[in-house]
């Protein structure tokens, strides 16, 4: 049987995210918000019977074995390692958290409990597109997988910021261009299986204000990104984010990779090779428009609601075996906590080289900002209350 | 009537920019070439009465008012500067020399001699989708042009290395990507008026052989560039170019303005606008195909044909006038010797940059090299041995 799921925030992704749950067979029990307000408002639009602004009125919950944490960064790490704690399953939105102390609270919470999934919501990783690439990358298909010498990104978004001002117009919060770096990040790192060294990168802030938000509060994520990693093998990625004056609900990208013996290329959902010695470059898959969805919604663009459609099938699929709670192998896709800590370090460095002009080497935290008795106090005062 | 012309250089940019001469009306009287059997080659292909090894014997005739240096960067200089001492207009190939020093002279020399024309050949300055483009950015067609935020250059070019090793191979002589850089690096100043501040960037050398060139002689020049400038008044410039695994006879390019009411961009040859507001992109200028020369050599791009086409074009209007020996107006969009001291200038930043990963502020040398003494003594001295 599937577990119940408790969804930690609400608005558009929520609206997306639950009726996605629901279509592979898995029970919506409860939905939290910020407000009192905007958690009822969710919960009646998505017809959920219980809504809550309290943490804990989720988390306490027996019928709910699984929590989605698609809410405001900084409560990320809180809410997965109380959940962790009370010995539920943990799928977070990215990012990690808010900085390299979330993510690292996180991944020890989550070392703490492997029995329990804990996961981050990179959906690229579940884009069909992707998933072939890093399969003809590791069958060599352009050369061997340490041969790849350059690595081309190149994202153009029409809109970053939502219609009411929230934590994606923030720059302490991660928000805006931000947020799409952590996913071009995540996605180089799952593709060629490496991780960067050292990274340089330009944020800018073109958009302070729209139609909507133009009052006191004013945007201060930045919009674009231009930034470059030089990973363990002396290979480079160049990535270039632009959502500055690209038409409303404008997604494109184009992911390229050069290996010894040709490229290989996804654009959109579909994936092309060039093969060294060939005249034109031949289509490994194209996407096929399967997708039930209807995606008006502005903020999550194709890729991402498909790529998480994948994800919730890969989730069912790990819950759905006879043979033990769950079982590993179709979530294995997945970015785990340890992911997203590397992501807040990639992050980091290029918010630091924005401001020094100066390559910034990745440095991973290992301090240990949380104890193990500190994790299992944060479970069992919970436990104990129920 | 127009000058009779005289050609330093041979091989594969020499072999069109004859025929190109001819077809404006103007008579090619002399080659040079750094050996006599180079030089004798291409002036029987071209069909050129006269042909030399010697410098002097080509800007010493009489029948010869107007050099084409389009030879050896290292040479471009010393060429130049003795062609204007003994009067003779000069259109100079890009690279404006090998460092500053040498565009420096190049720039003293031409000050000391304003009634002579001295041109950097940068083709693309008159290819008539970038003219259309700096006409739109001056009409504030996508609002002032102080206020243009953000300019993206994308290049994709097949080939970079000639069939034979020549100096386009070597790094030292600012061959491959560096060439390239240049034109880019020029196309920017002419299009937004406005100079470089500072810049970042990061080359690569991909290709180390080609099937002819396997050698001993292995090449240097980088292949890859990804550099970002920042302007006088802030706007910041991502130029992209890469020719790694691109197939051959690929040639790609794509400019991208970004002001404060809407983008106007330059797709190969043709020009279009996004205004504020609208759906989508109308264009503005559509290339036609008006080029009668076949374009099947490998290391002049279409457009740099055609745009180099349209300078000589221009030269033959300067020349035309019935008033003067030669009248400004029509030549006003070339690159003067100024614009290739800047150039240079650019791009040692940029060489800087990778080397030290840090941004790097762009220093124009402002010291005297050559004395007005020197100039006149390289005219004259030459003058009495006729």
């Amino acid at each position: 049987m599937l577990p119940g799921v408790g969804v930690f925030g609400t608005g558009e992704i929520a609206n997306v995210l639950v009726p996605l749950l629901r279509e592979k067979g898995f029970e919506v029990r409860a939905i939290w918000g910020r407000t009192l307000k905007e958690a009822k408002e969710t919960a009646s639009a998505q017809n959920v019977a219980f809504h809550t602004n309290v943490i804990d009125e989720v988390l306490l919950r027996k019928d709910v074995d699984l929590v989605f944490i698609v809410c405001q960064p900084f409560l990320h790490a809180e809410i997965s390692v109380k959940a962790l704690g009370i010995g539920k399953h943990v799928v977070c939105d990215k990012p990690a958290g808010l900085h390299q102390m979330d993510a690292l609270k996180m991944v020890r919470a989550s070392q703490y409990y492997p029995t329990l999934i804990s996961l981050v919501n990179h959906p690229l990783r579940f884009l069909p597109a992707f998933t072939q690439m890093r399969r003809c990358l590791q069958e060599e298909l352009i050369g061997p997988l340490a041969a790849v010498v350059l690595m081309d990104v190149r994202v153009q978004l029409g809109t970053l910021f939502p219609e009411k001002y929230n934590w994606m117009c923030d720059a302490q919060m991660g928000g805006g261009a931000l947020n799409l770096v952590g996913s071009v990040v995540d996605l180089v790192s799952y593709l060629l299986q490496q991780q960067a060294v050292r990274v340089h990168g330009v944020l800018r802030s073109y958009t302070k204000t729209t139609g909507a938000i133009n009052g006191i509060r004013q945007i201060t994520a930045p919009d674009f990104c231009n930034f470059q990693m030089e990973l363990a093998s002396g290979t480079l990625v160049t990535v270039a984010l632009h959502s500055h004056t690209v038409p409303a609900k404008t997604f494109s990208q184009e992911v390229l990779v050069y290996g010894s013996k040709g490229h290989l290329v996804v654009r959109g959902g579909d994936l092309f090779v060039l093969k060294e010695g060939q005249p034109k470059e031949e289509a490994v898959y194209v996407d096929v428009q399967d997708l039930h969805f209807s995606t008006n919604n502005s903020l999550l663009p194709r890729p991402y609601i498909k790529g998480l459609c994948k994800m919730v099938g890969a989730l069912k699929e790990a819950f759905g075996s006879k043979e033990s709670s769950w079982i590993k192998a179709p979530v294995s896709t997945a970015a785990t906590f340890e992911d997203g800590l590397y992501v807040q370090a990639v992050v980091e460095a290029i918010r630091k080289s924005n401001e020094t002009r100066q390559w910034q080497r990745v440095q991973l935290s290992t301090d240990t900002p949380l104890n193990h008795d500190q994790i299992i106090r944060y479970g069992y005062a919970r436990m104990s209350t129920m």
